[in-house]
């Protein structure tokens, strides 16, 4: 097992295990940063089907007398809806404020039980157990939580710190491999943004993560809590650097809006085709070797990872719509979009003044590239 | 108009401006902490009928873009459902992380909106323009915001900051007296929990203050507002001594909950009773003289406030029933509750560990009462 890597937010820090065999430790972990031995667990169909088990074997191993509930899998999950029932269960099952809320699943169990702790009693303690590779390097640390709405993605949520996040890299192995990939675009992202190094080191062993490779899986996760913590660490709210996370983000966002969040395009797969967009652009606006574009294209293009706008079912793509959902993101100031550009690979950086005509010639051009493929 | 008090919390102190004439100089005043000049007012029916037209020609005089939705007014109103349809109108209005959401109305409406401007975006900035005296000198001012449940009040909510607070005294004179008076009991709470002088002051000026003097008004509001300044700045989140603030509260929430929180018994109502029946309470632990019992009694009596329960309109209160609703208290640990006793007139303190006894005890006797008078 690595050494935990620290999120260092004064009074808030805590710490990220990464490794093998974490679930059936567990309980040990998490029990000296127990208020009290009371936790609620908050987990999904899928995981109970195949790990809930081990989970609470190793709470009840520590003495730590656990409930919860399991909510049904996936990103409709995510909704105000959910989380008022979630919070009507919890309190039900009077949980205090001593009581720790133990979010066990994806990132969709993720956001919606930190998003649940952070207002039950007006804030409770929470612990995350990521199982999927995108929660594991990304929403499962930096304190995010959100629900949908009509309006969009993560809209309505609270920055709230978890005490402990537990990456058991184990877990990947039930991954269905569609989800392992969907999850690789964050770890990808890490090493675009300001880690080339990472990116050289993926262009190797990426195949063998994707197979199931653990000491490779072990690496990535690890690599990425690390820059994630490190980034968080500097800027908790998002102020500045953290935007740099939402690299590719804003395509995907509107890309999963116009796809409605369903199984057409997972969210990891949004943002994979989001990072290529953000190349596009960058290389449209001459601020980016195309080669750099090029040999992001190739290895995403390798592991067949999708690059491009998979086609809807019932229209065509339109430039315009894709256009008015980023109007909608978190991150406009005065109607203005900021969006996530690279000088090439592991040189990323933020701009509040992307000219509507580049974007828009970006995505009329991968449209065009869906038509080409339709035909 | 006196000066700015300000509650000292770091990078989120804040000022409360308490005075005459705040409503037409409110724009002037949020000018310069606004990120951009746009703002979203949360108001409630009965505002709209009597001081909105005021507020929205003080921000157009200011040239601050204002619009805003307005909630029908009651306790009904802090709701899960209505926090729903109230971020709805925040997104669908287009505000942005810049924009000021401003809660211009009672405690409902402070409390509902300031959840919602903590959650949208994951937190906009917001404004607090108390129009009761009891938002004004309590719900207001600290930062808690919330709304019901089934299983209680205030269960699910955040600690959030206002920007500003501004409390103009003069729309208390369009206050109904039922609700002023309703008021008066925070008023009084803060002479009980450390400020004897203060008690002593409104035992001579607290029937002109209810009689709507104008000079009475400003300086009670401007010592509730200082004094809950300073427990806050010093416990912003209630981990000690802000737990005084609940003088009353714990039997005041169970009555509330018995009563259906409607028209039988308003919250400062409630909070009236319920400090009355703080002292039996001190009284017959023997922690508190019977003198100082009755003077609270008498002070309260000679307003007119209630001190006793009033019956129930299709069934007689029950103690047990009362008791299990402190169970459900947000400061319960480990299952115990934590009552606010005293030794005194302004000499409140925390107690973890009052014997469920003499809880009954007074609370037969407060039912004996009632008896009585149904007779």
């Amino acid at each position: 097992m690595i050494a935990p890597i620290t999120v260092a937010l004064g009074d808030r820090s805590y710490d990220i295990h990464v490794g093998p065999g974490l679930l059936a430790v567990a309980g040990t972990l998490m029990l000296p940063l127990l208020p009290s031995r009371r936790v609620f667990v908050v987990t999904d169909e899928t995981l109970e089907g195949l790990h809930l088990e081990a989970l609470k074997e190793s709470l009840d191993a520590a003495g730590i007398e656990n409930h919860g509930v399991v909510l049904p899998a996936g990103e409709q999950t995510k909704s105000f809806a959910h989380l008022e029932s979630l919070l009507d269960a919890m309190l039900e099952a009077r949980c205090e404020r001593s009581t720790t809320v133990v979010a066990f699943g994806g990132g969709v169990i993720g956001d919606l039980t930190g998003f649940a702790a952070s207002v039950l009693l007006r804030g409770v303690p929470f612990v995350q157990i990521p199982t999927t590779l995108l929660s594991q390097v990304d929403s499962s640390v930096g304190g995010k939580t959100a629900v949908n709405t009509r309006q969009g993605k993560n809209l309505v949520g609270s920055f709230y710190q978890p005490r402990l996040v537990l990456a058991d890299v184990d877990v990947l192995a039930t991954l269905p491999p569609r989800e392992l990939k969907a999850g690789y675009a964050e770890v990808v992202k890490y090493g675009l943004i300001d880690e080339p190094a990472f990116f050289d080191w993926l262009e190797i062993n990426a195949a063998a993560l994707l197979a199931g490779n653990r000491s490779a899986s072990v690496r990535a996760v690890e690599t990425c809590c690390r820059a994630k913590a490190r980034i968080v660490g500097g800027d908790e709210r998002e102020s500045g650097q953290r935007g740099l996370l939402n690299l590719g983000h804003t395509f995907a966002h509107a890309l999963e809006a116009e796809g409605g969040y369903g199984e057409l395009l997972l969210h990891g797969e949004a943002v994979s085709i989001g990072l290529r967009l953000a190349f596009d652009l960058s290389v449209e606006l001459g601020l980016c070797p195309p080669a750099d574009r090029d040999r992001l294209l190739r290895h995403l293009s390798a592991l067949t990872m999708p690059v491009d706008l998979p086609p809807l079912p019932d229209r065509s793509w339109d430039a315009d719509r894709l256009v008015a959902h980023f109007g909608k993101d978190k991150k406009v100031k005065d109607g203005r979009v900021t969006f996530v550009l690279a000088h090439g690979i592991g040189q990323a950086f933020l701009s509040p003044d992307v000219p509507a005509e580049a974007v828009k010639s970006v995505l009329a051009a991968a449209i065009l590239r869906v038509r080409g493929t339709s035909l």
